[in-house]
């Protein structure tokens, strides 16, 4: 009986430390896409009106579409994600800007057919170190749309994929 | 004969194709790192004097190095790349900055025993699309060197890692 409550006690332990490490999925459904800290490289960018700096990165999709060219339309699978962090100082280099505290993660998933009433793009972003789910019901993505509307004939992507030699 | 000779002129091209790809060793003897295009991310930058923007990526050993905290010093065998752009517009959106022509991609090796001359690092840039060997003899690690002495104390390098959520 006593091993049987300490087994559910490390159970519960262990339940409620993978919890604080999981992000819920976004309130349209979108499932948080992990992993993608691993993902490589599309572009670096940066804002001037909110002082904070970007990477965008891809799935292996993404990025060999990416390295192809094959970028308006992207494939479907293609999922894009977009770093944020505040800006801040370069100790010891006055004239560079580098990343301060985390912002947020955002991302799109390429599926022409599932996202069709969102432009064949599925929306979501996770908040903050602990990746809270963005928006308060399924309508936020229409917050995106309409952002990402003047790059409607970009496959509504701002970003274009860094030229990298080969 | 004629068959020998068509082989050699096959050879030959080809000797040519992979010689376009290829890019020299840098004058103090450090290979180029080939496939640094898929290497993950340790953090975005740009600098505010000379209008470009940049992104630090890590072979496995630097992004296990960085993810973990373990930076200072960096272990042997990381190797850290910079990857510069021209800073360009982001078309629909006015107030973004994206990267536009490919500059140069730079890189520090640490091995405290090979590169003990350098601080523990090997030092190496190849520049633009063709990815040309910057330096004119293996002195120009001196240059490396001079510039990054302001960070000796962050194990000679600039950016710090981004911040990711677990």
């Amino acid at each position: 009986m006593q091993s049987k409550l300490i087994a559910a006690t490390m159970l519960a332990a262990a339940v409620t430390l993978s919890a604080a490490h999981a992000a819920d999925p976004a309130p349209n459904g979108i499932a948080y896409p992990t992993g993608w800290q691993n993902w490589q490289i599309i572009a670096p960018s940066y804002r001037t009106d909110n002082n904070t700096i970007r990477v965008v990165i891809g799935n292996d999709i993404a990025v060999a579409a990416a390295r192809a060219g094959n970028t308006n339309p992207w494939p479907n699978g293609a999922i894009l994600g977009k770093v944020v962090w505040r800006e801040g100082e370069v100790p010891g280099w006055p004239t560079a800007k580098g990343p301060a505290a985390f912002v947020h993660a955002e991302f799109m998933f390429k599926d022409t057919q599932r996202y069709a009433a969102t432009r064949g793009w599925g929306w979501a972003r996770w908040l903050a170190a602990e990746q809270r789910p963005y928006g308060a019901n399924a309508e936020f993505a229409q917050e995106c749309v309409t952002c990402h509307t003047p790059v409607a004939n970009r496959d509504h992507v701002f970003t274009a994929p860094a030229i990298l030699p080969k």
